[in-house]
């Protein structure tokens, strides 16, 4: 690949100490959180300004030579794995908060920072990003693959969140999309266009976002059910009533187990909701009446709710530490998570049919979800040492994707298309495809940003 | 125009009736509402169904001939304007509401219902689409400006309220946009893209559109104040204190004098806030106590609530009648809204400098405003006998535009770029004009999606 050992020399040359090649670097931004496997870039770059990152790009162009963006490497379709080599540009050294405009309810940083020091820098305002994907990924690495979590049902996905951004395309040209203003009516809605396209159609180099008042009150409640339907069915009561929940989290009865194994703790092994409720202290309370009425009616039992700090965080562990309870639970797999979203009132057949596909199979499939936006995943745990189990696992996620689309929704609520879910993606949108390839073609021609994520390019 | 009138021969061959060539159907849409020329088409074409659409694309772009969709032609710069001449494609008779899913609070239209109709069908189901522009605008043509209105500040724009729509491409291609799920994160966001697009890259021919619950109580509220300073420091601190109003207008004090002169009222001639709440019983009473609480302290007088409907009709008749009372004030001048947006924290000295240029030249310049986004109209009336005088408000507007994009704004906050503010979005976006210029030539290489309008194409 002497068009990529052409790029390094150049950047090399320009940039000396900003550039690696070390092995364990590379190794390092070669790894990803799921299953695929291991792909170093040729080497990593660490740009400082958006300058950089331009001056950089106008040098892999000329020669043709990839680009992988790297955040933190949380993302979980193999999205910053460099499949055609390359350099891989890592933002670990754009990492601030710019500027916290405290009027405006906004907030510029740069895309290395993660949502949990982004936080710790707001909690003096009285302001929080609320957008929580579970990671404690890199805002440039949620906005490039539209993540959301747990907060979406309230606050909006990424999507909803980002004002601006500051964007290097292609050919090295530095562009604007969005402004600070709340709204726009002004051309080609670029910002939404990034946002999501996972750094395939540009490299994030500046994000503008919008802040919300931390609330003067929060509740937080857990529930357990006899079934997952009937969790299912009070969360679509919740949503169709328009009770403005915060969160309202699933976690099925096999988790349950788990995490009472890790946390030592001894709920019920039931589905359980997880809730949190956000607004003045009357708000709170109201809305907490209304969702222990309905779900009392769908014959939830041990309602429990607390508005005091410390028994906040009690109540929710057992939620936040779901993923490394299953984790441990079954120490030798290697999990591979789906993400199917679908229109709330389909969830709890879209559910049902994921458990039954999953105890089919004999695979563990526990399923923690977004209910409250109808996003669900089932991490379905295979053995590596025996490949058949991955196809199995495949298998199982393409027909709950398939699933999902019969049923209105989406193969990926948050998660994006990365490698692993480009095949869907034609299911999913058919001719629009084309039209996304179109896109792709005119912004970068050469194919040089991400390639072989989201679409293929011949 | 060999290839205009080619095209023509071949629509009327394959849709007969669907097509009208007479005079006054081509003059009828050859109008808008604002300060342009009529520009009649050659022909109108009234599709009814996206296949109606998508063949006769495919005619229009095998002769290179322009089309222009036109929903009601409430638009405000020229949208739907044939500069180009070709045909223009009419939505009166795919104006159907196609379904509610009032379990997962969404509807499917036909792009040419208005939002009125849609209510009015709505009505039984305790849901409603809030989007409102003013005018009874379809909602194809809602979604193709972005356009927003008085209760953008609580529900968001056609931006935060579209799922999912159905897109004929250029090539006549029929392609779908989104799902109807709440979130997504499958490829590149087209939905957003489309929407704004004001008929350049695509034609709507459905839409999936996100419904909410009828408030249980709603709230109306006025107050005045003694400048428009006071009115506009209120808005602010509401807004930074993060009160979910649903409607927060300013009205200022010449168009207060028309009000009263059009509707015979005794309102105080001086700058008021319109407010609207939304919520339960309890969370209007607290919202509107807040508010009072803020504007009594900035000086507003008068402060006036109630929720029985009667009154808040009448409370809010003046707001609704502003633009009328503004026409019938000065019934020989023509008007032309300006339309910025800035952070809501320069609201105050953006809406100061736009009354001081527009007193300096002497032309009646009444404001109204959708505060609460940080968005607002001076409309600037000129003697259409004088052309000095329409060049006059074009220098104004033009001089607002470039000071809301120096304090972090946007030239257009809903009524979108059309064929008015096309030089000004290279002042708002620079480079990223170029990025909007190479989608459309990729999406639509022989430009005959509504051409003229958003970015000039060589």
């Amino acid at each position: 690949m002497a068009k990529i050992q052409d790029a390094i020399s150049e950047l090399e040359h320009t940039f000396g100490d900003k550039l690696s090649q070390t092995q364990s670097i590379r190794d390092l931004h070669g790894q990803n959180e799921t299953y695929f496997a291991a792909m170093p870039p040729d080497a990593v770059f660490f740009p400082e300004t958006s300058e950089d990152v331009a001056a950089a790009v106008k040098i892999c162009a000329k020669h043709g030579c990839p680009i992988v963006p790297w955040g933190v490497g949380t993302s979980l379709e193999g999205h910053a794995l460099a499949v055609k080599g390359g350099v891989t540009f890592s933002f670990q050294n754009m990492a601030s908060v710019i500027e916290i405009l405290p009027q405006d309810l906004s907030v510029r940083v740069q895309p290395g920072v993660t949502r949990e020091v982004l936080n710790q820098e707001l909690r003096a305002t009285g302001l929080f990003f609320p957008i929580d994907p579970g990671a404690n990924a890199t805002i440039g690495g949620m906005a490039a693959t539209r993540a959301s979590g747990t907060t979406a049902v309230r606050y909006g996905t990424m999507r909803e969140n980002i004002l601006a951004m500051t964007v290097v395309m292609a050919d090295g040209c530095i562009i604007k999309t969005g402004t600070r203003a709340k709204k726009s009516s002004a051309g080609y809605d670029l910002n939404h266009l990034l946002i999501g396209s996972e750094g395939t159609l540009g490299i994030i180099t500046e994000l503008t976002l919008k802040l919300h008042g931390q609330p003067e009150a929060i509740g937080a409640a857990i529930c357990a059910f006899p079934s997952v339907e009937r969790a299912v069915n009070t969360t679509i009561q919740c949503i169709q009533m328009g009770i403005p929940v915060a969160r309202m989290e699933l976690v099925d009865a096999i988790s349950m187990k788990c995490i009472n194994a890790y946390s030592k703790t001894d709920y019920p092994e039931e589905p359980h909701l997880f809730m949190e409720f956000h607004g003045t202290k009357a708000s709170v309370t109201e809305q907490s009446q209304m969702v222990e009425t309905i779900a009392q009616e769908l014959g939830g039992n041990g309602f429990q709710w607390t508005t005091k700090p410390e028994e906040r965080t009690q109540l929710w562990s057992a939620r936040h530490t779901a993923y490394w309870a299953i984790k441990a639970h079954w120490p030798e797999r290697q999990g591979m998570s789906t993400d199917v979203c679908v229109p709330i009132s389909q969830l709890a057949e879209a559910i049902a049919a994921a458990q039954k596909d999953v105890a089919a199979h004999g695979l563990p499939g526990p399923i923690v979800g977004h209910v409250g936006d109808g996003n669900y995943h089932v991490l379905l745990l295979s053995d590596p040492n025996q490949p058949s189990e991955l196809q199995v696992a495949k298998d199982i996620a393409a027909r709950m994707a398939e699933h999902a689309l019969q049923l209105g929704g989406t193969i990926t609520g948050e998660h994006g298309i990365g490698m692993g879910k480009m095949a869907l993606l034609e299911s999913e949108y058919g001719p629009s495809v084309q039209t996304m390839s179109a896109i792709k073609r005119a912004l970068d021609p050469q194919n040089i940003l991400n390639p072989g994520k989201i679409i293929r390019i011949n």
